[in-house]
């Protein structure tokens, strides 16, 4: 069919709204993130789905990245107000998803099932998949401490230095149901600009999936989210440089290696095409900020168009 | 010990917080009615529970008599966005309580565990108890429509002509642990001013209650909540005459029978003090209205001073 794109959050989402305006959104099928996943409040909250959804259907609160547009965070407000920790961002909008996602999960339907039933309510046409429906969870290891993702990443604000990344659980989860045979059928993969260490690592320590994209005939190809040696957002650069890569667009590369055919990396960049190419990767040069949707559609289409 | 209220949701909660004020909060045990419960979207809500919580947390919404003052309804809004009905009355800052005893139940706390913890946690100080840990729903039979108690109640705004009232479980259902001895070592036992047939009805429904209550040497002192034959609130005056009884303080007395020792009526309704006293039924004649917490502190006085 045709395209398999493997996402994280705030970043993959933002070329995905350029991307599914030049292809018909039902050949695409997005492969989410759910390392980063976390109960809380007995709730099942899925942050990268959740980025993804809400900026598909057009109603993420486009200065944060995440979270619903013009949302409240009452009901937040009020579990401080009962005494519990109140670190994670749960909007009252957003909460709505996070509930019928949970009653979904608790009725029997798989967080595959849940996440296609939420895209289909939110109207979402793309296929959005988690990479596993098993609990696959990262775990991030800084020095002497062992941090559960999101407590890393919200709660300590990314302060700590990360010396290890873990995916507990990987090595038996299997595939969410339909993505190898995805991968085995596309004309085309594509590596969203996300943090490769913590956003698309999750995905690739799922060894069916990983096996599936290194078998690929299709052309993989990655656009670099470390510009001019910094993350557009988030920690990449400096996660990249603790665990012993380089915090540029060519320790993107390095970090994929072979899995990749071809990167786009930004024009500030250009200094590391040469070096990209040495590690036998096509690279094409382009401005790849997207500051709006027609920037995400232009960086969509030169994608689209590389081999 | 102290003093076992029996109690529906909005006239027994205004009449509570005047009865805390002048007894020490914590030598009452209010039984609370939890026939009303109902799960929405995958949440345990137990309507008559949360308005005395809140009311006695003081943070009820005045106005309306329940849910959580200043209250916001976005994330109802988003549920209703998604597809789904949105009849409940479903506030941000309210969702919070929901969330955390649904929370708590399916981490295998009984409901009076995860109702003592959520008093607690909001600051009550008078113990509150589901009159049941098991389920029991009451229905609301109209002509050959049965219907879950909030549809009856919320969604069709009590339009319907009850013909009867079932307490499915009440059979099996055991009382929350500790009312029993509360009553039986009670020096005086209140039924609020609730519906009688929809709000005391369901906690008399468990035989084990009725028949301490029967048992007691304490007495047992009601509010009338009919008041010149209408209803302060909600639908009972209707509800009465459906059923087969007067729509009137007289009505109310018929309907407790000889579990009453005394009703507290109001002034307008002295006519009905004879005939109720004729029911072997002591009577007090007072403003029984409570526009406002000293209203209920008087109110509370002549309950506390009646024989």
């Amino acid at each position: 069919m045709g395209v398999v794109a493997l996402a994280g959050g705030v970043g993959a989402a933002k070329f995905l709204r350029g991307l599914v305006r030049i292809i018909p959104p039902q050949n695409l099928l997005i492969v989410g993130n759910v390392g980063d996943d976390v109960e809380l409040y007995g709730l099942h909250i899925s942050p990268d789905l959740d980025i993804i959804m809400y900026t598909l259907a057009g109603i993420v609160d486009e200065e944060k990245g995440w979270g619903v547009a013009g949302d409240t965070f009452h009901c937040l407000e009020m579990l401080g107000r009962l005494g519990f920790e109140t670190w994670f961002n749960l909007g009252d909008r957003d909460l709505a998803i996070h509930i019928i996602r949970t009653k979904m999960l608790r009725e029997g339907y798989t967080l595959s099932q849940a996440t296609a039933q939420l895209c289909k309510m939110l109207g979402v046409k793309a296929k959005l998949m988690p990479m596993s429906d098993d609990k696959v969870r990262t775990k991030v290891q800084a020095g002497e401490l062992l941090l559960d993702f999101q407590e890393y990443f919200v709660k300590r604000g990314t302060m700590d230095t990360v010396t290890d990344v873990i995916f507990e659980g990987a090595k038996k989860a299997k595939p969410a149901p339909g993505i190898i045979e995805a991968i085995n059928m596309a004309e085309r993969i594509i590596i969203c600009p996300s943090n490769p260490l913590l956003s698309i690592a999750p995905i690739l320590s799922i060894s069916a999936i990983r096996k599936a994209l290194e078998a690929s005939m299709a052309p993989i190809i990655g656009i670099s989210p470390i510009v001019g040696g910094k993350a557009l957002k988030g920690p990449a650069d400096r996660v990249m440089a603790s665990m012993g890569y380089e915090a540029s667009a060519y320790g993107v590369a390095k970090f994929y290696g072979k899995l990749l055919k071809h990167l786009i990396i930004d024009e500030v960049d250009i200094a590391h095409k040469k070096r990209i190419e040495n590690l036998g990767i096509k690279v094409t040069v382009t401005n790849t900020l997207m500051k709006n949707v027609e920037d995400a559609i232009r960086l969509a289409k030169i994608l689209m168009e590389a081999e």
